[in-house]
């Protein structure tokens, strides 16, 4: 393969707010000759690209190895012909963004690449709350993690740094609430702990439901679609903030 | 007090560089009547707010709790008078930030705030060395902590967290390496585990260095005088990009 023509811009889109982008975020859009972008990013955000041709390349979540294999081609193709190649993710593109395979695909490509860090998911979340994740002598450290517990994967290290932190943020734990509330009980983590669950993070749509480590199991009765953290510690007992609601009283058995 | 005339916008200003600030917190500080700034806020990030008063109050660390009632009075007395009042701190206002007495004492008066969230170093570090913070099968969990070491603190929670992560970015605290390294060995963390020490991430004095746990108390000896953060996990074993450079050869003894 011949010498690259272009550079390789993997650029975090922020949280999901259009203006949450950064500036350097939005003159890389706007000088952008082609962009390879995932579900969630906001349409304003992609329309800064103007003169880019848009390629969608699917979700964050549920994407297999295959689709990476054709991903991490597409951009290494696209830095033979164009000079500014966009990879733009949601939130941060080095924290949860799966950039690994893609900057390794790069490199073996000899491809030149730059990252565009973002705001990621947390911060618009706890921004939207008025809570600092740190406090003070209360909390002093925040645990980002993401708890997935398929077979194969060192399950519980997950957990272990979860547990360990003052504040904790489960990134995409939604759909599997119960086995992680089952996880933090039985690493010590106390069941009346303080949990918030945001949904929607800076956009119209945003939902904060407040309950507690023995509640999370119930998260399957709130119906959350859109990208959601679970936030846990007692920093989140003083939540009381709009648009914070707690949850319902139990639901109705059929 | 009377009911106030205007909203306190807590801002973040990202890591340093000026076009790491969001398209929102340049439009709020554009309309800015008044702006309270921490010293590490770039002069570019400043100047945004072009008709607004600016007040310098003070470097994030070593601030006294005098000068911190005193910030969260001039935020209170500011709204009295002021539409948009502004207080702009480095990176992320809600990690780290110490926000938690000005949020406090903002709602005590009745003052209405707004968050506007921020890049963090971290994740500017991590995008001048390239390498992701969360890895498919490698690393799942990161932690962010403090360090502090003084008495009555519980003093080793952060090393908890840290120790419980895949991968573990100490913020402040370049200045007791030494000490951060006695204990992550004392909580089992391998000596050979790589760190990485990023200064002025997205400045023009960006520097990385790259050692090992048991290296850290060797930090002193680099002379690190801007903002930086110590990095530490599996994931930096292959930092090889420009800025990086290693620990020099062990230092003449005098």
């Amino acid at each position: 393969m011949g010498k690259a023509a272009g550079t390789v811009y993997l650029v975090g889109a922020g949280p999901g707010a259009p203006d949450l982008l950064t500036l350097r975020a939005a003159e890389v859009l706007r000088r952008a000759d082609i962009v390879f972008f995932d579900a969630l990013v906001h349409p304003d955000t992609l329309a800064l690209a103007a003169r880019a041709e848009k390629i969608a390349v699917g979700k964050r979540c549920g994407r297999h190895s295959a689709v990476q294999r054709f991903i991490n081609k597409r951009l290494v193709d696209a830095a033979q012909i164009h000079r500014m190649v966009v990879r733009l993710k949601g939130g941060d593109p080095l924290l949860f963004g799966r950039a690994q395979e893609e900057i390794a695909a790069l490199e073996a490509a000899g491809v030149p690449f730059e990252v565009v860090p973002g705001v990621t998911a947390a911060l618009a979340a706890s921004a939207e709350l008025g809570i600092p994740l740190t406090q003070r002598g209360r909390a002093r450290s925040v645990a980002f993690v993401t708890a997935r517990t398929g077979a194969g994967e060192r399950e519980n290290d997950w957990v272990k740094s979860a547990a360990g932190a003052d504040t904790a943020i489960i990134y995409m734990g939604v759909g599997q609430a119960a086995e992680i509330a089952r996880q933090l009980l039985a690493a010590g983590v106390a069941s009346a702990t303080p949990v918030v669950i945001v949904e929607n993070a800076s956009l119209p749509g945003v939902r904060g439901v407040r309950l507690t480590v023995a509640d999370l199991p119930r998260a399957a009765e709130l119906d959350i679609t859109g990208p959601a953290v679970i936030m846990l510690g007692e920093v989140f007992a003083a939540v009381t903030r709009h648009p914070i609601e707690s949850l319902p009283a139990v639901a109705a058995t059929a």
